[in-house]
């Protein structure tokens, strides 16, 4: 998420938004203080967005592809099934136990915004699902009794050790993968 | 929570903010809106509270017990270990399908404050772990094959089901059971 020189004023705000509203919080970080670390003038920030819920809803949009970009194996990586699922759980153990790591930044939105029905929390919880659909495909292309409910289970174990990982503030260690692996087995998706 | 007649003016502060930090947001929450909201003067809340964060801690705290009584089987019901634990699954099942569930208070906490060493953010992890010390606790009584690992596990899935039912903006359903019985199963706790 590094601001390059050559980024226009609209990217520069979407990046310091997105930053910001993860390591801050989104109500605590003011207008002033977002058009500083972007370097625009708050009349040019509201020339390009009417509101700061527009601003908070596109950066999560922006940022949202991102971050899962991080968690997801490449393309064409010739990885099993399984081991396309256990390396999220990898990347988050190593990610998690980053003193920066806020969590997911889509809970977090949701978590914070209160309101299921802001546009933000729409963009959190399709970002969410994509996790979802990524775990579901390879769960039905490993052979999963009943791919949509591993899927839905999976999730459950990300958020709640990204959730864990935040109330103590510390990384989660081997529980990812072990908890993981105990969701996967019970689905029908084996070690091999 | 509701407020008595009788309550003095910290009780009453001490409830409204734990009902409006978990409903709107901690930085959402403005002073004014909370002496409101508590029918007490500004200068009578800085006289009982030094700071604003003085009383997010302290409300959680108050709250937290609260809530946890919400999710644990009375004492001596005389149900088995295994029910005990289901028992906080099923709970959840009925609160997060609640419009007005808003997530595990305490995880919400420490989302939105962001510093793990922030006093809120400490009352947030000692109370989370009142819950996995309990999930312990009935795992050894069930004969867990590693109860600590079985409880960390269980907080993983109570904590990702809450984070669901936040960030989808609906309940959880079925998914509460099913996933914590998958875990207890292979954790060495059999359904009887």
């Amino acid at each position: 998420m590094s601001t390059s020189l050559k980024a226009t004023p609209r990217e520069r705000l979407l990046r310091a938004a997105a930053d910001l509203f993860y390591r801050e919080g989104i109500t605590a970080t003011g207008v002033e203080r977002l058009c500083r670390a972007a370097g625009v003038s708050k009349r040019s920030m509201y020339q390009l967005f009417e509101t700061k819920d527009e601003l908070v809803t596109e950066s999560l949009a922006l940022a949202g592809t991102d971050a899962l970009t991080d968690y997801f194996p490449g393309e064409a990586t010739g990885m099993a099934p399984r081991e396309q699922i256990m390396y999220v759980f990898e990347r988050l153990e190593a990610m998690a136990g980053d003193p920066a790591f806020r969590g997911c930044p889509f809970v977090g939105t949701a978590t914070e915004l209160k309101d299921p029905a802001h546009p933000a929390a729409l963009v959190a919880r399709a970002h969410k699902q994509e996790l979802t659909d990524f775990f579901a495909r390879q769960a039905a292309l490993g052979g999963a009794d009943d791919p949509e409910t591993l899927a839905d289970q999976l999730t459950v174990v990300f958020d709640g050790l990204a959730a864990r990982a935040v109330v103590r503030g510390t990384g989660v260690g081997k529980l990812a993968v072990t908890t993981a692996s105990v969701v996967l087995e019970a689905g029908g998706l084996r070690a091999g």
